[in-house]
């Protein structure tokens, strides 16, 4: 999918919302533990009632593989059954994934050729640390993405990802002169770098938590054009408010996930009500922002 | 399997050596694709050949995930084979996954938890971004290991792998004295970071490069007991002599891994034996080796 048709997306459906596929069989309803594949099952009914609220769905690869070749089975078919739909949504595959430059090929292999994997995605998230060759191979898939791990939500980001190479202030005091390029938090340095790797805006989103929000806006200025993912709202505490009067462009700019919040709204027989009804909740604030930053 | 049970291993085959089953269907050898699973018997040949010379089995998860579920059954065929065999040997999923608290246990469960997935490795590879939510879910599991990237064996490495937070010889020209944690490259951070979220020597093994070696020394200093996992002798370039001198500590502390150097010697009938011949040869060296640092 081009960024162009990402975009015709969000204006139709009013909304930037991303619903992440975290599907673990051990917390869906119980009913559905009787179908032939529960998990597919689920997802195929929060799908169906979430639809018209989502442009994009983000299968958390992990709780698909903890379940080995069976998980992988309700994967393939959840992916297919997106892509037969007649509403085209943008999906994600959530699989962190980075490597060495031939074993990164085969991971794009895995996500983006359908003939090789049975998965066809638009877009896949990459984490950065072992740099160029983590990244470079999924840009040679036409229309697809890789979406960059930059600042993530969770409590562990400020391990590494605030790492900056130099201390400028105290330099400075002594009249050093520091370079821009060294002022750069790691997070930041990722982002930078990777316009040296053939990353732009219509091959990379980079991902900027929720729970990060005072750095959204310092972030937006830098990359004016990319899409960011942006996870953490919710569950984990981010406000969709604050992220897009940070965060949003002309073109929304945002994919903004919810995954628990949606998915597991409700564990009876009206899951899949529940699931839509929070859906079109999100989706209604965020056609309000989308109004108020002038993208419809 | 615990510290000791490897040691015992490597002192039994006076070897240190890994086979890295980065398994290409589209590399093994044409005959062998007329079979049910081609990847499977190729690597069932390939292990039946070499383990009188290995005392690991790293199979690179990419190669696997690359062809979906068809590629998942030969990885959990894999898997069950090495762990049905009389010979013990150390097996390591190299999946350099690393995510949020919720889904890095997905990933556990995904490479631990045999009723879960089908698998069970004794070891997984660990991407450190997003710091220590990706590592301690995998610490729960007793007498399995997390294998962390530190200093990784590719050109992409050099992005950020070694970026420092301060400068510390232009602030100390003026004086300033610079804290020991604040003279560490990333690398170094996480390897030292990762002492406070339970990692240790009988858990936990880094990866260092073998094309790194000129840092494989001061590690080792601040390291001393910890296992590293050694890729890039072979294709990418590294030295085992170089290697081993740098690396090896009183029960080794090392597995060097070779992958195409071994399953690839031979793309005829005769592939497997190829490959034995191989393993043999390098475990001849690594014996010498052993023997020079006195651990055997």
């Amino acid at each position: 999918m081009t960024r162009q048709e990402l975009y015709n997306i969000i204006k139709n459906k009013r909304s930037f919302l991303c619903v992440g596929l975290d599907s673990d069989i051990n917390k869906i309803p119980k009913f559905l533990l009787k179908e032939e594949d529960p998990v597919f099952e689920f997802n195929k009914r929060i799908i169906d009632a979430t639809i018209d609220y989502t442009v994009a769905y983000k299968p958390n690869i992990a709780f698909y593989e903890s379940r080995g070749v069976k998980g992988w089975q309700s994967l393939e078919k959840t992916i297919k059954y997106i892509n037969s739909l007649d509403q085209k949504v943008f999906t994600i595959a959530d699989a962190k994934r980075g490597d060495i430059g031939n074993t990164s090929k085969q991971y794009a292999k895995t996500f983006f050729d359908p003939e090789s994997s049975g998965l066809d995605f638009d877009a896949v998230t990459v984490s950065p640390y072992m740099g160029s060759d983590s990244v470079k191979p999924f840009l040679e898939f036409k229309n697809k993405w890789v979406i960059i791990l930059a600042l993530t939500s969770n409590e562990g980001s400020y391990d590494f990802q605030y790492i900056q190479p130099q201390v400028p202030a105290a330099l400075e005091r002594f009249g050093i002169k520091v370079k821009r390029e060294s002022r750069k938090k790691l997070f930041e340095q990722v982002m930078t770098k990777s316009l040296l790797w053939g990353c732009n805006e219509e091959n990379t989103m980079f991902v900027i938590g929720a729970t990060k929000v005072e750095m959204l806006a310092g972030v937006r200025l830098n990359f004016p054009n990319n899409f960011f993912l942006v996870p953490g709202v919710g569950a984990q505490g981010g406000s969709l408010q604050e992220v897009a009067e940070a965060g949003m462009n002309s073109k929304c700019g945002l994919l903004v996930n919810s995954s628990r919040g949606i998915i597991y709204a409700s564990d009876k027989e009206d899951f899949d009500i529940k699931a839509g009804e929070k859906a079109k909740d999100l989706q209604m604030q965020m056609e309000k922002f989308l109004f108020y930053s002038k993208v419809l």
